[in-house]
This record gives C-alpha cells, structure tokens and sequence, in this order.
C-alpha cells in the first residue's frame, strides 16, 4: 500500500468527522504566513491557529521567490490578509548544500542540463536569509507599506520563534 | 494587539509542551505535498499526518511553478522523498479573476510597472489544473520515472480528496 493510498483512508475518515463548510474562503485572522517546506513544522499547532485563519504559502527554504512574491500580492490585494510572518528554522537543509553541487549532481545523474529551476536558494547564515527574505517582501513596488512584515526563526529543537526582523517598526 | 503577537503568546504555550526535538530532517512518511495556500486546509489533519511525516509545498493555487519544482528536487534529491501529491480545492479564489485585471489593477493603485511576477496563474477548469500541474512534474528531466504523482482536488464543503489524475499508471 502507497503512503497516499494510506493518507487517502485517513482522509475518509476525516471527512466523516466534517464540520468546516461554512468557512468562508479569505482567512478569519487576516494572516499570511511563508515557511519552509519542512516536514517538522505543523504550523497550524506552532501558532495556534484554527483552520480558515492564515493562508500558508510554503517552500524549500521559506524563502520570498517571485512564485511566494505572487502567492502573497493574491493573499492581500484579493483576499485581504494585512499581516505577513517569514519562518524559517533550525537545522534546516538549507545550510548543507551549495546550489552549484547540487546542480552538477543533477545534470550528471540524468545526462542533461535544464534550464529551471535557475536557483535552489541554498544559504548559510539562517538570520542573514531571513533578514534579506523580508526586505524582499518591503522593497516590492505592489506591497504597501502599512503591511506589517515581520522575520522568525523556528527551533527545532525547542519549539520556540525567535524574531530576527520587522518592518514596519 | 496585533495577530502575529497573539500567535507568539501561543507559540509559547506550544513551546512549554514541546515534544518533538527526536525528529530527523528528511520526512518519515517520504511523502511530497504541493497544495493551495488556502486558509480551509490544515493538511496534516486532511490527510491524516502527524509532524514529521511529509514535506509540504504551498502556494496560491497549488501550481507547479519553477519555485515548487524547485522546492521538490530538493525534496526528492536531498531528503529523500518518494512519492507526491498536488492538492487543488474547490470554490478557489484562482478562477475568480484573471491575471490581466489584477495586474492592471495593481499597476493603477501603485502607478508603477513591475517586472515580477511575470505570472499570477489564475486558471478556469480546475480538473484540467491539476492534469496540467501533474504534467509539469511529470516532464521536468530531473524527476525520475518511478515517482509517483498524484493529483486530487480537495472539496472544501465536505473535506473529501478526489483523485483526477495519476502517473505512472
């Protein structure tokens, strides 16, 4: 049995337990959230958020790329959210590749050389990437600056945010 | 009090019974999700995972973009993933506009011209979405064969997966 033939009967059984049809589609506490894609953050439980508070926008990285750039200008500018939260963590794989290797490792492996993903967005100091990710956010000409933008740093290993950078101040 | 100092007052209280620092980085379920941002799906209850188990890739629409391929390679490649979902959903805000408007709009408000995103991916038929997010992974030459893909639509008035498309058979 495949895992998502797995997750599919866990499904089911969620579905019989239903009771969220009546949540309208902008999210309730106005919040928009970029993490990182790692599997050790269930991001609803870290900030005790209900499901229909936050959109959730997710990548390797948590980092602001155009595609998480147009994920939030549709958060906000359609659906209304008036805050934004960057995460990213601890002990993430982020840090222990460099884009070059792991681009060469891909072109040998397969006998060619493509042309996207231009960038896998490896990094090496964890504050530094989350200071620049929010800048990113603050420098767009289509965000505007009302929009409270604020940078964290997820433990793994405790379970804590710590805040690294916000704007406006 | 603003919404991100309320969800730090609870990520205090999450950190306070915090259990979770065993967890290894690479996902214990080697399970890939690419999803929606929308605020209606808490993942990790839809499909029945605990913290630690997938990888979870969002953004507005759950569109296959050069991000979230990137985001997967490094998911597949570094960390050991081995199978993958695309989750669209029902009742999206992505068929309730059209790229041209929300950027004539956006240009208006801000009287400024941008360069990116080049792309807001609204979409039409929601089935044939996912077809065509499943395609994309399924082409890109750094995605193996053997991976599965799958790609559900998830009914956000009754919390049912419904699969619409499938590789390898």
């Amino acid at each position: 049995m495949s895992v998502i033939d797995e997750v599919l009967a866990a499904n089911a059984t969620y579905a019989r337990q239903f009771s969220l049809a009546h949540l309208p589609g902008p999210p309730a506490r106005r919040l928009a959230i970029i993490a990182c894609m790692d599997a050790r953050m269930t991001l609803e439980q870290i900030l005790g958020l209900q499901t229909g508070d936050a959109h959730i926008i997710r990548n390797a990285g948590g980092i602001v790329t155009e595609d998480a750039l147009r994920s939030l200008l549709i958060s906000h500018h359609l659906l209304g959210t008036q805050e934004v939260m960057i995460i990213n963590h601890t002990d993430c794989g982020m840090v222990k590749f460099r884009d070059e290797e792991l681009r060469a490792r891909l072109q040998q492996a397969s006998g060619t050389a493509t042309v996207a993903p231009a960038c896998f967005h490896a990094f090496s100091d964890l504050s530094e990437n989350v200071r620049q990710q929010v800048q990113k956010i603050r420098s767009h000409p289509w965000i505007p600056a009302h929009l409270s933008v604020r940078g964290f740093i997820y433990d793994v290993h405790t379970g804590q945010l710590h805040e690294v950078a916000a704007t406006p101040n």
